[in-house]
């Protein structure tokens, strides 16, 4: 098979063609195959909403082969076959297994789709998710091969029923290596987290055109949420919460009033198309308080450093320990955090994490996320968090929404 | 401890607290660990979305004595230690692990909840999720006993590492004899179940109201998730599809215009206050064609079949075969089926489903869904999907929507 530069496939490729062949070549793999959502999205541009309804048994898959990582054969239950219509063009077969009923009476007019469903799913369907696993692994032709398999299928065992099955192949844990491929963004990944962002930003305005004082956490979570799903896009986590519950702002909302002099911790996001959104903000009702002041730009000083060493080559540990010591000069001396950022994309937390001990340079296209939080029990806190993208300069603010401390009436 | 039969606990106890001790016992268990959302949520009364945004690393557990339930240890990270708050009364302690710094300067005034994070954070933190775990283990006298796991933990060696740091413990998996628990659904919860099924009526109703010719599947699906989160319930799966589309229903909503003579297909689910819903109907828009109306009443008469036998002490697979005979007898001579139902609660798929094989026998407080849709392609389809609870005299249906073939103006 040859190597093109470019997919001559599909308008929705998701796929970093080359930086997939070339890192699964580095690790000497003949091929690959996802098993999980985020995988099976990047190999097969399919949403496969099963992993999300049914974490535990949903089984799907993608098998293919290093060189031609975007021909891969699809793995799919008969039930959630309809899905691989949406796949990319270039996937080069669907095999299915399992039983689920569609009628299609004789002299049925049948449309492309329909009559594409009633081939894969009347005929050929093997009786268990591991002989159509194998028997796309013998299409792909890499029973003798070096495989990575993604271990985060729902099926916990899978890795050694494919030894057992397949015992002159050679089978390896691969997740790590995916989400070391799917760090750096496609000019069409960026597209769509820019997309994700926009929503979030637009409903985080809607919300803060609707506080004043008296409204509760639980109405402005719901002012978010609808603007949210207005947009087409699906809730994930809505922590919307007024000042001192921020420190333990993971539980429920509450229906206490928004009081004036008070503020509203935002930490949202969404998912739209597959991409994932993660914004932060502190908003203040009237005058903010010094203390709330100081904090902020002490937070916001962290993440500015973040940002100045957010360029090719440097290590994620680097830009964490830099942020922290701003953070610490600039007005928080004590400040301690677990890290400072993560990449986002099809998980909320792609790698690379910006943390201690994380090595990994920072590469062109990778979209990351940048916070410097802070939590005070009895206080609230301090919040931003905005994504970027690397660029060969340096990191590009993808977020719109203002950044300095906003006030809005009160 | 002592056995007794009501708990003394809380408002909020989700638990059926005598069939999980008397199950327990007879797996000759002393203790149970719940690893998975809807195992620690059962056993803690929290909804851990860690869970859902992280699902191959989220950990967070319960230990609990046989005997005494509803009186676990909890296990959680540092980072999700304020979810621990709203947890059932009873609980005994919680072990937390992991690093996330929450500042707590000496002299804040803290209130009583603060005052327990900054407890079980500052102090004893343990530095790994088995460090705490085996803490838990050590607290709740279960070292040397029959611990039976739930092995649906993002930590897939979960029950090897066990095994090696607790030689003297007996470590069994238990994810389904957790589901055989779970099954019948205590009041509370079945109250629980009812609130969602009213919200996702009204979210539907809603829907119709807004249906005419010239909207789109992509404007109906958005209000009827609009009227989701406008009850604070969280969307799941929103299948709004038109005619013929049914039948490949899974793949996004598009954007063409419903037609006058056209019907709308609905398999539609939310999430509220951690139990699920799942309804299913078709709507004609203006007189149905003859054809719809046969295959309604065919399907519709299959799940009233299976509602006459749905009876304590019923053989799950019995219902099954009997409602498949009936469709068949009505209406759809070739209806082929792979079940007529499932229970629903914390999960979409709770225990048991009605298919072949399932020997199980329906008891009294089991909540479950009937359904007996067809798929045809090329023409869409018919389904009614309600949601009952078995009582002493049969099935009671607590859906409220409509049950006939409803026609709207067209």
């Amino acid at each position: 098979m040859t190597a093109a530069t470019e997919p001559e496939v599909t308008d929705s490729l998701l796929m970093n063609v080359e930086r997939t062949r070339t890192i699964l070549a580095a690790e000497q793999l003949d091929g690959v195959i996802a098993s999980s959502l985020e995988n099976y999205f990047y190999f097969s541009g399919i949403w496969n909403f099963g992993f999300e309804m049914f974490p535990h048994n949903a089984e799907a898959y993608v098998v293919a082969r290093s060189d031609e990582p975007t021909r891969g054969t699809i793995v799919s239950s008969v039930g959630e076959a309809d899905l691989t219509l949406d796949s990319y063009r270039s996937i080069s077969g669907v095999r299915t297994f399992g039983s689920f009923f569609r009628a299609a009476p004789s002299g049925a007019q049948l449309d492309a789709r329909e009559a594409r469903i009633q081939a894969i799913t009347h005929n050929s369907v093997a009786s268990s998710s591991l002989d159509a696993l194998v028997a796309a692994i013998n299409d792909q032709g890499l029973t003798r091969s070096a495989v990575g398999v993604d271990e985060r299928s729902g099926n916990k065992t899978l890795l050694a029923q494919l030894r057992e099955r397949l015992p002159d192949a050679k089978i390896t844990p691969a997740a790590d290596i995916l989400r070391r491929i799917r760090m750096v963004k496609t000019p069409l990944e960026q597209a769509r987290l820019i997309r994700t962002l926009r929503i979030t930003e637009a409903a985080m305005e809607a919300t803060i055109a609707a506080a004043h004082p008296g409204i509760t956490e639980r109405e402005l979570k719901q002012v978010f949420e609808t603007a949210i799903v207005a947009a087409g896009a699906r809730p994930a986590f809505s922590f919307i919460r007024f000042g001192r519950a921020m420190a333990i702002g993971q539980t429920p909302p509450a229906d206490t009033p928004l009081a004036a002099r008070d503020y509203i911790w935002f930490d949202v996001g969404c998912t739209y198309d597959g991409y994932r959104s993660d914004i932060g903000r502190v908003v203040a009702i009237g005058e903010p308080s010094p203390k709330l002041r100081k904090l902020y730009a002490a937070s916001k000083s962290g993440q500015e450093r973040a940002l100045e060493l957010m360029r090719p080559g440097t290590p994620a540990q680097d830009v964490f320990d830099a942020a922290v010591e701003r953070v610490r000069e600039a007005g928080i001396p004590d400040y301690e955090r677990h890290h400072v950022g993560h990449g986002i994309g099809i998980e909320f937390y792609d790698a690379p994490v910006l943390a201690p001990g994380v090595e990994t340079p920072l590469e062109e296209g990778m979209v990351l996320e940048v916070e410097t939080p802070y939590y005070e029990l009895g206080f609230g806190g301090t919040f931003i968090e905005d994504t970027v993208v690397i660029r060969g300069g340096g990191a590009e603010i993808l977020t719109r929404i203002e950044r300095e401390l906003r006030v809005v009436d009160g």
